[in-house]
């Protein structure tokens, strides 16, 4: 199948995808948007994703929206490995553990709020650093909760990674963004360390993309 | 079986839960956790989710965590009538529509941000409200372009109501909180007051929940 993904370095949901597609084994062509220059609010952009951000996902001509639709999609379509627990009690714990970075955490630090805190409360880059540090301890802090209460063994839902790691090493990587240090959140560190010396995660870290600027 | 939903008046994700469960016709009690009044953070609410976030729903003892995930479990364990599509096309877009709420508009308005806009800005309620205000209509926008893209028929994703239509029905909510005339959305406007029309939505509803101060 071809499969294109419209992506950027630092979107953590493009990150999110292309971990995914490398644990499948799926090859894919990135095509840049530069959701820092604002570039998903052109009008070429708009005629792929109405939406208006980052990531876009094509297969076989068929374009698929939102990082966790995205992986759902990818599951569904192509199920080895399986990225989502078999039973429904493991997929809603998954599910519920991916919310935590995708739905409370990461909408809170993307390049539209950043602006619009400097645009309506003249927010200066210290401060919005700051903000987005706070959202960002918030969501390692539930995430080292829920890890308390159900142990990673050795990953958030056993023995291999599913959709709650690649988002608890999404949550990891706004931490490095900010250079924050996740030795305050014991499991969270264990858990993302397992996961980033997997090729297919460390491989699709930002840090590692074309287009960061070191 | 026996369910029990942590849920408030106000919580948008709260009435996420309440529609998907009158539309599958389960009964359940519903536990008032005020999330205005900080309930959330108390130690007893603490060993219920320690996300510290409602709605949390109870079924026969499992616990269950965040509104997407909880829909998509009552739709696998009791699948009649069914809230998602059949195909993995139809299923990722009524995801990603879920999550233009879920993700990206509705967490920006939640309690725990508009306190931290007041402590960290000195917001006062005129500017919260007009935060809230800006990424309510943001959402609205949105959903007006998708729909536009592919008009409802007469739902979202055909003939009877999806996670999808639920969740454009929470972001109405949203504008009817802030006072947002929907009419400059008209696709938003016919969808959602075909939602309305249906008793499951319209008794999910906040302003008519126990709790409601009217």
């Amino acid at each position: 199948m071809a499969i294109q993904l419209y992506g950027f370095w630092r979107s953590n949901a493009a990150f999110r995808v292309r971990v995914a597609l490398a644990l499948k084994q799926l090859p894919f062509e990135e095509i840049e948007v530069d959701i820092l220059a604002g570039r998903q609010f052109d009008a070429d952009y708009a005629q792929v994703n109405v939406e208006r951000v980052v990531p876009t996902l094509i297969h076989d001509g068929h374009r698929v929206f939102q990082s966790l639709a995205i992986m759902e999609y990818l599951d569904e379509i192509h199920p080895s490995p399986r990225l989502m627990p078999e039973d429904a009690q493991g997929r809603a714990y998954v599910r519920a553990m991916a919310m935590v970075s995708v739905a409370d955490s990461h909408p809170l630090v993307v390049p539209r709020v950043r602006k619009h805190l400097a645009e309506t409360f003249g927010a200066d880059a210290t401060a919005i650093e700051a903000w987005c540090r706070h959202w960002a301890q918030e969501g390692l802090a539930t995430y080292e909760r829920m890890l308390e209460q159900r142990p990673a063994a050795p990953f958030a839902w056993g023995s291999a990674p599913t959709l709650a790691d690649i988002c608890i090493a999404g949550q990891k990587i706004i931490a490095d963004l900010y250079q924050l240090d996740v030795a305050a959140f014991p499991h969270v560190a264990a858990l993302t360390k397992r996961c980033f010396a997997l090729p297919e995660f460390a491989d699709a870290h930002p840090f590692r993309q074309d287009g960061y600027p070191g």
